[in-house]
């Protein structure tokens, strides 16, 4: 993986819709959680990260223990948790007379327990792992840790005390915070339980990463990505509905665009909203999918009208990539997500997207009655009758990427997706490529989903569950509390950052099952 | 050295004390330092813990500067700084996309800078060593630290921002804290340059240990001892006249007897007044000692009528533990501190001890024409008489100490002290002890301190000022900015802690030249 990094980037900010999105800024709901119970992390080559949990005792006991120095223990909060720790420390003996010097380290999953993060040397931040080491010069003390962490996990170490006093740690809890509405979440009693399970825990990721913003991750990135919102939202409209953080978000995307009006892929919003110097051909693409999205949710037509120039200049900046047989140019010079699978040609893919996007944004020039949509839909003729020329290999039966005429999952994917072909051509499309596998397969969650969709698009409901339940079961089965933002059935183990401490076990791109199957009624 | 551990130490709190020295709390005065420079530390062997301090920049260059992962510098303060640390950090590059994880080094010497703390292992508590490991989640940002530090140097090590963006530290500032009057130093210039340099470091050493309290030491301890604040209050009736500071460390003492009436060697005062639990013998009679001197700094009568019946009790308990020869008793289950020697029997010095605070003491009780002043000049003759027939050996012509008979530093210099002999046999003893220069020797500021004050008033001046240039003059040639904890001029990287990175080198017993010189007129 390679970042972006840009010289010059302009930003012309629309204050006004700055102004919205600041008013739409949600309360944060608050839960606090106490301490579940004691445990200890054991080796297991069985498990995933080779880590296995076991009680030692239940929580209430913590407050009838003396620590002093080099001990260690490690509490489980019972569930993922996104919030913000505090302590109750009292000393035992005589009177403190040093500081305390305790290591608290976060963790979402037993290996982050078990593995020194000392010996982290992946490639990303060592800063995202979640570890404090305070002093308190003063005991007894309630300490309320200022920053917000993503754990189930909470290791104790006390570095130091001194010869003459120990501690107890008498209450230890989580100020659990979400901007999500739990109580407006529809039961649903799935007669299989492990596609209510899935339900269960898509519905416990997004959860935890809405905040602020729809987060990425709250343990690593937390910020607001277009193609993860994009996502998120949809799996909102089906549970929490709560709609306005969408609106929110997407005001946010619109207040930053560029010079030439592209939105960034990603935006901060602390300490004001900034721009990332990021910038990805489907995820700016993804600003109309995800204002159509929103506006069949919620039919709120003041939000379409004022955002649609913003998303209809995403259109007229993808088209202007586009060759004269109207294909997108594949240069070395541009960015597009798609998947983080290795050596993926990202052209018949993005070509799909945007095919995609200009569909959704078709309709919405309809609903707005703009004059734009009969070039609209004059242009996105021309883009599916090129692509089908272009891109698809008659041979092979399958579309082709790039000058090396790749056959990717992604590629047919996003072709199903976009219904560049019939409804009975896609449906053996996607039979074909679950039975002739090739190799440039798909790696993420974000990925997998589309995948699953494609199926259900094509009609494919009974492939699409099993899908799923190999994906999202299998995390499930490795001990998942809450989504993880990467996972390889085959190959469990695996982080593209080069330590598995630094993976994100609760990301919002895999929080999508809720929404396949509410939405599809699976 | 080992601790004192109480099981069942029985504190009657005395609330109306309490009460006044809660109204006696100072306010701090403040004074913003800035960076002076940036320097780095070179290996040197001619130099204390073979660290040297090289010049790389101003402090104004720091500005200009952008930090990345594993970058590390040190700034210097210029001098010795007790105080709370303010950062302003701006990014450079991308937006920040990951925290900013720094770590901050805080050190009075160059070895506490060049010498890593993660190697420490001295037996005092690890938690002492000043660092902290901050993460910043948001940038700009201005981290007020919320500690207080004892230092001159600060060592910065960003341990990782992000392959994005790096760091600039616009802003590095100390706000300096003391509540001694810095104002009412008499401007004194001596001829001799090296005792007016020990003059002015001495007066700096006061001040940076006077808080809330006279503290030991800043960086260590960081609490108010007895012993201690008996030559604080010494140094500082000579310079700051911050009196009433004394007046409510006497009555923070006075407010937490044991219920034998007893006051402990220390007290904490956060987070309220506690009575540590460990009592010394000397320390103790310090009450009676420190009231005195106060009364005569002051001459303010209704506080020694309402604390003369502590310091009498301190006295009594500390006859109780003479035998029937009126001779302290040498057991092992008693405490007396005198001085940190090695091997040191602390008989003797504490039978000095006694009868120099007695006489005091018998002062006092002269003044408040108390009836009990009777019976203590009694007690105090007799008690002299016992000394000089019990523990001066005619042979050696040496005060004698346990039944070893050891002949020490201490014993002899504590009985010229306590004026046991006449001026004529003190001097004697005095040019004795230098010239036959017994093994059981001085180990510590605090007992260097005793010895310059025994030259003294035995009216050997110039071999006073000869030892106080060797001492104190050594630490400043060694590169003191204020005095240290410990020194010994032959051994200059001894610490008794196991590693000279945990030494305190701002302590409160090392401050006592300025009042030497002043109150002797060297």
């Amino acid at each position: 993986m390679s970042v972006q990094k840009l010289e010059n980037q302009i930003i012309i900010r629309n204050e006004k819709f700055i102004k919205t999105a600041d008013q739409l800024k949600p309360k944060l709901n608050e839960t606090i959680v106490k301490t579940a119970s004691i445990v200890k992390m054991k080796a297991d080559t069985d498990i995933i990260h080779g880590w296995k949990v076991e009680t030692v005792a239940p929580g209430t006991f913590l407050a009838d223990s003396e620590y002093g120095k080099n001990d260690s223990f490690v509490l489980d909060f019972g569930d993922h948790q996104v919030g913000y720790l505090s302590l109750k420390i009292r000393p035992a003996g005589s009177p403190p007379d040093a500081p305390l010097k305790l290591k608290l380290t976060m963790g979402e999953m037993p290996v982050e327990m078990a593995e020194p993060f000392e010996n982290y040397s992946g490639w990303l931040s060592s800063s995202w792992l979640q570890e404090e080491t305070i002093f308190v010069d003063v005991l007894p003390a309630v300490i309320s840790l200022p920053r917000r962490y993503s754990f189930r996990y909470v290791k104790f170490d006390i570095i130091d005390t001194s010869p003459k006093y120990r501690v107890v740690f008498e209450n230890v809890e989580c100020r659990a915070v979400t901007s999500a509405n739990i109580s407006a979440v529809k039961k649903s009693l799935h007669q299989d339980e492990e596609l209510q399970k899935i339900d269960e825990i898509s519905i416990k990721t997004l959860a935890d990463c809405m905040q602020d913003v729809f987060e990425d991750g709250p343990k690593r990135d937390r910020r607001l990505w277009l193609g993860d919102l994009r996502l998120q939202a949809l799996a909102n409209y089906e549970t929490f509905g709560t709609n306005d953080l969408v609106k929110r978000c997407l005001y946010l995307f619109a207040g930053v665009p560029d010079n030439k009006g592209k939105v960034p892929a990603n935006v901060f919003v602390a300490p004001q909203l900034i721009a990332d110097d990021t910038y990805l051909f489907d995820y700016s693409l993804f600003f109309a999918s995800t204002l159509h999205d929103y506006f069949y949710a919620t039919s709120d037509i003041e939000t379409l009208k004022e955002l649609w120039p913003t998303a209809y200049r995403q259109i007229e900046l993808a088209i202007e990539r586009l060759d004269e047989n109207n294909i997108l140019k594949d240069t070395h010079d541009w960015w597009s997500f798609i998947d983080w699978q290795e050596g993926l040609n990202k052209q018949a893919p993005s070509q799909a997207v945007l095919i995609y996007s200009m569909k959704q944004a078709f309709r919405l020039a309809e609903e707005l009655n703009v004059p734009e949509k009969d070039s609209l839909k004059a242009k996105l003729l021309e883009i599916v009758e090129a692509t089908k020329i272009h891109l698809w290999d008659e041979e092979q039966h399958f579309f082709i990427s790039g000058s090396d005429r790749q056959v990717s999952w992604a590629s047919q994917i996003w072709m199903v997706l976009a219904g560049v072909l019939t409804q009975e051509e896609n449906n053996k499309l996607m039979k074909r490529l679950l039975a002739e596998n090739p190799a440039v397969c798909i790696a993420t969650p974000y990925m997998y989903h589309h995948l699953i969709e494609a199926l259900l698009v094509s009609g494919e409901k009974e492939l699409a569950i099993a899908e799923m339940k190999i994906y999202w079961g299998g995390m499930i089965q490795d001990g998942a509390d809450t989504f993880w933002e990467l996972y390889d059935p085959k190959k469990r183990d695996f982080s593209p950052y080069g330590s598995h401490l630094i993976n994100s076990y609760c990301h919002a791109w895999s929080c999508t099952p809720t929404y396949l199957i509410r939405k599809y009624q699976l």
